[in-house]
């Protein structure tokens, strides 16, 4: 079973070593983000201050920048805190809506010309939008993208970066293997937020480790799993959300492991 | 009983057509909008950036326009948003606490001069503050505004707006008729946003709909049976939120009729 | 028992009095902070508007000033609202990460050399830092940070402050005496923003009373009491913070004593 190979103990270890991840954050989740990165057991940090930049980035194992509530002033801050960071500090970058918002579409462009990120997150509409020279999927949600493994690969590999799109199957991919990620919450829709605290807990990852391939695998496994759980007794959005959090902070390796085995039958063959 | 002249199914409508909601929202309450947007079927956008405006504005089926965090360079936003709106885009303005802050009446006063304002929420001191030339009711909450129903009437005539005036009775009115809703949870006072959620949960209603009427009245009449059903079972503040989240999410057209059913000996005669 | 000694009955009169605090608040943590001084029973105000300062600080009862998302913008929006709101109003501040970041400490000397506080609440290494010329405890958590009865009475001494240094043991002192808090609840550290709403709370206490030892005492064994039962059946992060705020929100003296009895052979001997 290919879950077995993944070192799936990076869960614990980020437990064990507490990485610090600094977020250019979306002001929208910004709180759920820092008790997203708190509960799997990293410090959250936050920033709006471009002359912290230096002192933030030296603070930081990772960095998570999301362009959810990017305005001129935030622009100016992620490019200065890039230039620290580069080419020391792992990055992930989250380009919320650049699939709606051609303005942000340009934006994420030349950062991506700019700076080599580690990992880009998104929804297969946004990986869409950062591949298609003329994107013609416009919509804040997936929708229905066609080809989304193939998607995923082209901007891996004209990015170098490691992409996991997120969606019904949450692909990850380097631009040449391609790991399918089949736990799948619903609720992880209608909760706003979750793909941003998915892109944090990335850096957390990321921050402890320099294989960024499980790093991703795991951190995305743990988040859909969390959202699996969280579903067993929940009525809505509120007691799920609560019972997302309360996994995300105790899930531990060997429970992660139990999760995968308890769901063998439904999700793998 | 005039419930049931009213077009309650807006509710599942809201659920199967997804609009889109675009908020300039309140820093405070920016997270709880956006998760009781998505909780009655829509999908929130925000936007902090007034370059982004027309493309947002684009996208969007209604705007939800607070005034809780305003600033300099919000205002500037949301100028330019209401222009590129205009008159196309159903609009729902939330003056929050212009009862208490000279600045902000002053300020709501212009936006209603310049813009035409489908709906207006708030709760009875602010709708006071925006029709009394001579305000003396200095609060930021409440408090004991006489003649609700006659102020929230003289706001909706003087600027042809549907007026939601929120309190223990929420009271709608066009000017000429008046729906009076009695379904009120203390805890939706305590709960920080509660006025922020409703304003934005309207403006999802006004993306379907070109009855602003019933939009505004299945809209208020669907939160507070949340928050009265979120009652039920609540200790306080926490486990009230978890519940109303849960009922946001999970109420449809049938247990909106079951809980009139329900409530019927307690609130109508 | 000493706690006797100590005027637990603010509690009530908070709810009673309904005091107003203004925060100049950390953007992260900015929803809850809100909802826990509703909790408590006073009406949170935020503004980020620097020309709002004369009638924020004239609605409000206290002030809490957190330096957590602290930029240019909002650093001359505190020097205009402290300007306006001394020497009449009670100050809080809350020196987020000082330890870590230099140009935060800078700004909050220049605060502290400038304007007089009446509280100041940290953690530890925030505590140290604003004492230590030459602090060597880079980290934005507490750590182990030693002799912090000793830190924390300089602190208060150089300040003229009651300083509540928050950790393993709260430790409250105006530089002479000293009280220990032993309530302790591990979740509020993972929670992000305890802190934060301590400080604020302490605020809603300083709005009804000039004993500000009495209302630092009150407020954080208010909070630490709230983390300790929420902790009672909770199954991790998400449930907890539910507890966390109905005990917030329901708490009133007597049940802080019944706590106290029903804790004194576990913490007090």
């Amino acid at each position: 079973m290919v879950q077995r190979q993944i070192n799936w103990s990076l869960i614990d270890r980020v437990r064990a070593k507490n990485p610090i991840v600094l977020n250019l954050a979306n002001l929208v989740t910004i709180d759920k983000v820092a008790d997203a990165v708190s509960a799997v057991g990293a410090s959250p940090i936050m920033s709006v201050e471009p002359a912290e930049a230096d002192e933030m980035v030296m603070l930081a194992n990772a960095l998570s920048i999301n362009l959810g509530t990017i305005n001129e002033h935030q622009a100016t801050q992620i490019r200065t805190v890039l230039r620290a960071a580069t080419p020391l500090k792992p990055l992930v970058l989250d380009p919320v809506a650049v699939s709606a918002v051609p303005s942000r579409l340009k934006f994420a462009h030349s950062l991506l010309n700019d700076f080599h990120f580690d990992v880009i997150r998104g929804n297969a509409s946004e990986i869409a939008a950062l591949v298609e020279a003329d994107n013609t999927s416009h919509g804040i949600d997936a929708g229905k993208v066609p080809n989304q493994v193939q998607i995923a690969e082209t901007c891996a590999r004209r990015y170098h970066s490691i992409v996991v799109l997120t969606g019904e199957t949450d692909i990850i991919t380097d631009g040449q293997v391609v790991y399918e990620n089949p736990f799948s919450a619903e609720m992880l829709t209608m909760n706003v937020g979750s793909g941003d605290m998915l892109s944090s807990i990335i850096a957390a990852f990321l921050g402890i480790t320099t294989n960024t391939w499980d790093a991703c695998i795991v951190a995305t496994v743990l988040v859909s799993a969390a959202g699996v759980l969280a579903n067993r007794y929940s009525v809505g959005l509120g007691s799920w959300q609560v019972q997302f959090f309360d996994q995300l902070s105790i899930m531990d390796t060997k429970a992660l492991l139990e999760f995968f085995d308890e769901s063998e039958e439904d999700y793998l063959d």
